[in-house]
């Protein structure tokens, strides 16, 4: 076959253990969006199970962990090893990926076929008698050199609320200041955020109906935590790229935020994950 | 009821005089466009006839004249006073309402509180499963510290030109100067435009058709008036914004520029006003 | 008629040979996007085989020839001369054209009045009771001061492509390098960018499938050039603005690329033409 031919003479085929994913524009773009959000580089780890990540940011103030699974994919495989670990460059891979369209009527294929040095991005595009194949090879990163995720201790939160993505995603656009309470009161869930300066001249306050339920015994009475808008701002934009379709929010009296989220198609479950975000914390000092 | 309980934690009650009103998206945020295309900061007067404001432009170059009338919104109600007046931060207060939407079958309530210090600013969105609703606390302004609009001496203008809407706004558009003569030839209303600088390259001149007619009995011949086109471009943008639905254009030999405009639902005026534009005078001797 | 005699008052009349033109939106601004994107200004020739113009960048890499039926015009007429030459700045001609819309609901009626001192753009449009006529005047260039076009040599390219306009488009769109090299493959027609600078991390191939046929008797195999994106970008944008139906791409072993171009209607041919791209000469010695 003439394709592989010449496949064969501008790109160097897998070496070793390798990962060759078969999917398109509106399974693989979403699901990238959610780590780029906050990083740019991440370590991928691929097993039976699908494609695993956890990634922080350079100030350690937000986390994202991704669990994406094979049914996910049209086509999954882990060649030449039980699990395979890479280094991905993600914005370049974000980068290349842009060229696959997601809509509904113009879902392109994508394939995938990483190993430990490159990630070929191969996207097909058919017009009337034409076919465009394009490939792209990203290098790959070593893993080692990717900042390495902290331990996440075990945290006793106060809060949940289960709640439509596309109303907190609103709920975070409609914030104008650079941080934001957000806190349990009444059995509500509020974001409140002050109008920083000396004139506070605009207070804005979220209320998000009747869904904040006590997650522990003694949930602390109108436990609230102050976080960075920048961050939140982030996490919001990537759930909604990520097409999520569902969310659920947890929160304690300055502790970190927790936002789980999970994408599925019917009853299947495609990708699911987590944010964390640490608190601001309320110094009893001078700032 | 708990909402009007964790409200009064919130954000104060209105103290002594104040107003509400219940309106939505698609008509509040139109109105307000109307001034803020000139003006920062406005007097807002609130009586048994609705809500009526005039503002100048700081260089007393551009003025707005609004009354809107109750019928305009789904509730209004004055309270402790026969008239209510305050001082607005007009630019705050449409950054608040572009929160709500304004498109057909997405039109956001919209409740405003308002009294002497504050104004609230509340808007609803239903999800799902989700309700959010989202209130802004913003500081009034001293009314006496707002420009004082000056008084409008009695013109005896010659020509006037009832056209649509996006006619007047598109003929603007369409004028690519720094300045416009807007006059009447043969009994059209001509707009005309004559590209700055030494090489005259482009002369743009737009016919709006056999609408210009004598409004007094001795109409200067071929009356006509230069304006700036930044105002002109700012009051055309206001009026589009504010989608209103039928405007008069009248104007003299050397004359400020009067834009009569009024929206309407089927029968039922909403609001109706003036935009004014000084003309620029031409000097007889050096520029 | 008052019509013609405003006309007279504002604008001059044509002195001597002069050309008019009657069209609309969706034939006039698609048309002159293909100058443009090359060129500021050009020599037009007006005859009774219709508009004719031949361009050269400043930098004498890519050139544009150009052929409108008058079969593209709904009315097309030259006055006092078999042929009549003007020079034209297409930059303003593109400006004013550009209040012309081209939607298939919105094709606004566009006529031009030409001769050797200025060119007069009337876009009509109509609303519910107003109508409006925007006249610009632009005044034109002297032909002789405009840079002459080269001589192209009679070239023996190896290959030609016929391929979707939208195809090529995008392979254009999907080259993140700076240069390409364009070339044939197996019988396939490929573009190649590699990342600039040291570390080369991205390297993109794009195959338009099975369509490269050689067109000499001795092709050369594997015949390919490097040209500019930058070039090669600005004519793909011409292409797709000019809703060209039809596009052969040929070339050569360090060779000018040739793209030839068509749009139809129907079977009617409105306009045709070529773009020529000089190759980017793989130096033997230092750069």
């Amino acid at each position: 076959m003439s394709g592989s031919t010449s496949q064969t003479r501008f790109f160097s085929e897998p070496s070793g253990e390798s990962v060759e994913i078969e999917t398109s524009g509106r399974t693989i773009r979403p699901l990238m969006a959610l780590p780029t959000v906050l990083v740019d580089e991440a370590k991928l780890r691929f097993d039976a199970g699908g494609l695993h990540t956890t990634a922080v940011d350079p100030a350690n103030v937000g986390m994202v962990g991704i669990n994406a699974k094979p049914a996910a994919f049209e086509g999954y495989h882990v060649d030449g090893a039980d699990d395979v670990l890479i280094g991905a460059n993600l914005t370049r891979l974000k980068s290349s990926l842009s060229d696959a369209r997601l809509g509904k009527s113009t879902d392109d294929p994508v394939e995938l076929d990483i190993d430990a040095t490159r990630t070929l991005v191969s996207i097909d595009r058919e017009y009337d008698v034409t076919t465009l194949s394009r490939t792209d090879e990203l290098l790959n990163i070593e893993p080692e050199s990717i900042r390495q995720e902290p331990d996440i201790p075990n945290l006793e939160l106060s809060y949940r609320a289960e709640l439509d993505v596309e109303a907190f995603c609103d709920a975070v656009d409609y914030i104008p200041t650079d941080h934001v309470e957000l806190g349990e009161f009444d059995g509500h869930l509020i974001l409140k955020g002050d109008a920083d300066g000396d004139e506070m001249t605009r207070s804005t306050r979220i209320d998000v109906g009747d869904v904040a339920e006590p997650i522990t015994e003694t949930p602390t009475e109108n436990a609230s935590s102050i976080y960075s808008m920048d961050y939140l701002r982030d996490m919001a934009k990537g759930l909604k790229k990520a097409k999520v379709t569902s969310l659920s929010v947890r929160w304690g009296e300055e502790f970190p935020l927790m936002l789980d989220f999970q994408r599925c198609d019917d009853e299947t479950v495609l990708y699911e994950g987590r944010y964390m975000l640490a608190p601001r914390i309320q110094s009893g000092g001078a700032e």
